[in-house]
């Protein structure tokens, strides 16, 4: 017996041995340029090259990841230089590619390194994800906001100081850094290389570019080799995590709401509970990513962005860094919820009023910049097909329905707000549009931007992800109805302190 | 070394093998008709598919599952028709029994299959547990929201839509989809086979039922064969897991507030914490689930819900799919918090002012239809007994005496709410119950809304279960008596206005 | 092939059975008074004696635990008393320490016993965290509150019962149960004991001390025994878990917001979607604890008080039970963010208006009371150290540059509206300071105390954790902007009221 117990530790530690190291059969060659990196940041940042190192840029080199086959390949470059292909993809192999381009390279231990790594860097293996990123409406993120006079103006609103003398109130311009740290967190910032900065290291004196607008990590970036984003918005840096983006948190930074809800919404939904009660056992590493086998549930990633198989191999979807390609209509209304823009660059939509706005005022589609039915339908038809590898049509046609409807109500309670709103501009309870003057500053026209930027948007996410809550109570149609009577409140007692003068 | 190397990996691939398969012992029989099904839908909805192979359902036969004695038996019903015995709960065993009960059965692939699975399907098997929810308060939610015409009236005020004309303000009656799309998907929709529809499939031309208020898995729906409410509800589909309803996430759909804010305020408390951070190594699937053993912390189900025994085997609670039993006020104040109703239809109760409501409109709870001191001694009792399975009786007394005096000051607030929209309308600057008119579609009405529909029931919830935040900023005490002085700053603008006149 | 079958259960068995049970090489010893407690608490309460039996406590004695060296010993005092060297810490270990000492000792089963277990008792053992904690400001945090006329004006303001007569409001003074279950179940209550209880046991009649305020685990209770505190805020009962306490749920209940949204800012944040994403293969044990071998994105804890290493067994950071120790300024506005306090008892400070708070009402931060530009470089240096294992310099700076930023323009957005406010008192159309009045419990003082305590807060907790949207539209820049416009607004109403007449 004690014999018995004896052999069977032994052959534990023998078979967690085994198991576990993980490296007796596949070598995992680094680079020399990476080799010297590591000499010091091993010690100088345990924490991002201990990510690094588990991560699967750590553990395989490009050589392996190209010969992967069909749908398990996730190289999608046709040819990788030939000279990162035997390494693993180290520090060298991303901050010390593409120099020429990189205007935040510097010389560095005599090496040219750059800090920021771009999309355009990363598309040297992932060459298919890059450009379907491109038509994201997330890539054009940064000129989307800043590029748009009348978003642009709403920033102001909100961002710049205001001052309160003789009973009235100055709004100065936003400096960067608080753009910085609010709208442009997500939707990133312009990095600018304004300079160098020498400083006292362990090694010694060193040199480093001043990179204004740094640090940042949001989805439209503006990069100093000129691309835009940043892949790390959704997998994160150093193990540039497939499960990570897989997993809905990825998702939460940005979409926490009022004004985008999705991570909320979907948190409380059917999905997002079997989510949270079953994720423990769900296999967030397979590719590609098989309904009902390594999953039960959606994720963010399922539905928008995942190659998806069922349990035969067949595609239900492919990949997608476009994403938009699943979304005939876009919930998030400005002001109103409307087809997907055609170009993911919307600065370039006008409306009859001139406005560079996806709809009129009144709620009308904008003709010509926004994508026709045909392709409403194909996009639809590609989510919907998601759906039903669980759902019958009658349950999935039954949901669309009602969000249809949902999206008809919302968009028409915002006209009744909007139409509040006109009737004190020409009241001249509060200046707008006809006076040329900001429409996001007065209080009936910061009720206005809560009708459809925080209630009939979350109305609508509660409906399109069925998270009944946000669609009821929790900024949901309560408040879309509440907030027209508050807003016909606060007109009728400036409108009779009018009419007493 | 070698030899041992290669020994001990093929005895790991046995022993992965034997204990992985797990069907060497137990052989898994599925019924013809099942079999039918799955040869269609295991492609069509591999999702449901596979989550239901994993489901006890797809695991074991009621023949085995109604040999299993005492506690662990989960099987309630005495008998099981002999034709359900041996094969495990499939597609068929559920969507085609009591076809003629069922008015959304439908001819398909020569089967007669019903969408809708009902509790009544499942108390074939599961016969005490459908017997207890009709006693639950939620079996009945959805004819409690709307054929109380007070709350009805509520429903009106939120999902109306609302246009804007001449000043003033209309309010329609809300649309059916609005209502699903809101309020009832929690509460539960009326399911309503309206026709039939034929559709192109890959098999060619098939007529299916058109459901009118499909989809909906609300704890009230109203089941096209009579039945009400949806076991998917809590338990999901198509797993129909014990252990996705003893998380706290199976409550979060329809529980995240402001107006019952009980998964928000569980997840901030100390249980909810502990759940957070241990949750991992509990063991959800124990009959019976013993406190200390397989969890250390309850979550929702263990209060409302589970069969709890102690380390020895004494029962702490007995299995409730009824839920009141162990709750003797109703912290949900409608308006005012109050003993539980004696029936679940609460559409009976009538108060002084002949209204549909549990308490007057000054607080009093309504005498004859609400439990007594006795049966709320009792189901405080049941409740206590679980609390103190980890807490002394002084702690236990201290967080009761805490909550009762909670229930009297939110109450107290809320009667101050309720004196100031009173003289509001005694004045004639808001017009409510006297003038027969809406009670909630004004300024102040909202506010009084507010008061004890968000602000005294999250005060309360939050003393229930020690989720402080909820109770002070979050929804709380602050916005508690905040409240309180913008209602009368509100009417205090108006009457001003009344003299001046 | 049978045979090997059997033969590989039967180890599998065996390796189970010699990993599981955990106690073949070490001999758990009980003292007789734990066993005595247990004899019938096992049956009583088990829930708590399950988690106890798997905590460090129930398994380890201090003989044992005091001979750990360096970084991985947890027990900090030099000597621990001989008679609790030998047994692991139990239940009598803990509630019989000290006994003259506690107020709520009492008789029970012959022994003398404390239900209330206090840091004093803990620092038998962990001197050196007890220490540390009493220069924490949340040690203080029950005086801090109370003992402040200006903050318990807002607590009355919040907590007190309110009545309506002849149009105007009055506020009672808070009852003692209704603070114990708002502010005080974070800040602590005050623990007396008011006399004696005889109560029916299973055991026969017995008596138990009656104590007030209890149960309550806030940070800064009075405890019976003359302590301040309670070690069970962070690190739960009776597992007493350094897990627990390292994950940020148990940081949850208290900094839940809107006035500290530290948690769910966290949870949105880069650092919270990692751990979501990765946490369950993360070691939340291990002493110390290494960064980017244990965990790869940093808790609360991490940041904040726990004992961090790198790969190379540097100390990056010393454990922490103060905590301020890392924090330079004090981004939780009184009403302005300032440096920290000097001592953790906060109402030493007096500013120029003789009032005990950290700045003037118009934001400058009171001399000779808050920590220097040298101490707070010293803690400013402690925690970017710590950011530096995963960041270069040029992203720490550019972060920390950010939040200056931001902490400057909240203020600055603070000092508007209180300027507001005043032009407000002046104008008479609300009463302040002049008028000895409360400054909390107007309609334009309620917005006043939003304006810092909700959303400049939040904004400064975004900042200083990337948690993006609440700087941007969950309570961050949006309402900080707007609010001004309604306080604006809001006087206007009243002044032209007042100029009518």
């Amino acid at each position: 017996m004690k014999t018995l117990k004896r052999l069977s530790a032994t052959m534990l530690l023998l078979i967690v041995f085994v198991f576990c190291s993980g490296t007796y059969s596949q070598e995992i060659k680094i680079s020399d340029n990476t080799r010297t990196c590591l000499d010091c940041h091993t010690s100088l940042h345990p924490g991002i090259v201990g990510e690094w190192e588990k991560s699967a840029h750590g553990r395989m080199a490009p050589s392996a990841a190209i010969k992967k086959q069909g749908m398990e390949r996730l190289v999608s470059a046709e040819k990788i230089p030939e000279a990162l292909l035997d390494n693993v993809v180290g520090c060298a192999e991303c901050h010390m590619i593409n120099p020429e381009e990189h205007k935040d390279s510097f010389d560095h231990a005599d090496f040219s390194v750059h800090p920021v790594v771009t999309p355009k860097d990363c598309s040297v293996c992932h060459s298919t994800e890059a450009m379907q990123y491109e038509k994201n409406i997330m890539y054009h993120a940064y000129g989307n906001l800043m590029n748009n006079p009348v978003y642009s103006d709403l920033v102001t609103s909100i961002n710049g100081i205001q001052t309160f003398e003789n009973m009235s109130l100055t709004i100065a311009p936003p400096d960067d850094r608080t753009n910085a740290d609010s709208c442009l967190s997500c939707h990133g910032t312009m990095l600018k290389v304004s300079g160098t900065e020498t400083r006292e290291t362990d090694l010694g004196e060193m040199d480093f570019p001043v990179i204004e607008g740094w640090p940042n990590q949001g989805v439209g970036r503006i990069n100093p080799d000129g691309s835009k984003g940043s892949c790390a918005s959704c997998h994160g840096r150093h193990a540039f995590s497939m499960e990570t983006a897989r997993k809905p948190d990825a998702c939460s930074r940005c979409h926490k709401g009022p004004d985008v809800p999705a991570y909320p919404v979907y948190k409380v939904s059917k999905h997002g509970n079997i989510y949270s009660s079953e994720e423990k056992s769900w296999d967030f590493g397979a590719v590609p990513w098989t309904i009902g086998k390594d999953f039960s549930a959606p994720t963010c990633a399922t539905c928008h962005a995942s190659l998806l198989t069922d349990t035969e191999g067949n595609v239900v979807a492919e990949r997608s860094h476009q994403m938009n390609d699943r979304l005939y209509k876009r919930i998030f209304g400005l002001t109103y919820a409307h087809p997907h823009p055609v170009s993911p660059d919307t600065t370039l939509i006008r409306n009859k009023a001139g406005l560079p706005l996806p709809t009129e005022l009144t709620g009308e589609p904008v003709e010509g910049f926004l994508i026709d039915q045909a392709e409403q339908d194909k996009r639809k038809g590609a989510m919907q097909k998601i759906c039903l590898s669980c759902h019958s049509t009658g349950w999935v046609e039954g949901h669309f329905d009602r969000l249809e409807n949902t999206i008809t109500t919302t968009n028409r309670m915002t006209l009744t707000a909007t139409e509040v709103l006109m009737e004190a501009w020409a009241k001249g309870a509060a200046n707008g549009l006809d006076k040329k003057e900001s429409i996001f500053n007065e209080g009936i026209e910061k009720k206005w931007i809560e009708q459809w930027l925080f209630y009939a948007n979350s109305t609508r996410f509660a409906s399109a992800m069925s998270g009944a809550d946000y669609g009821a109570f929790d900024n949901g149609r309560y408040y879309l109805s509440k907030n027209i009577q508050d807003m016909i409140e606060w007109l009728k007692l400036r409108v009779k302190d009018k009419e007493k003068k």
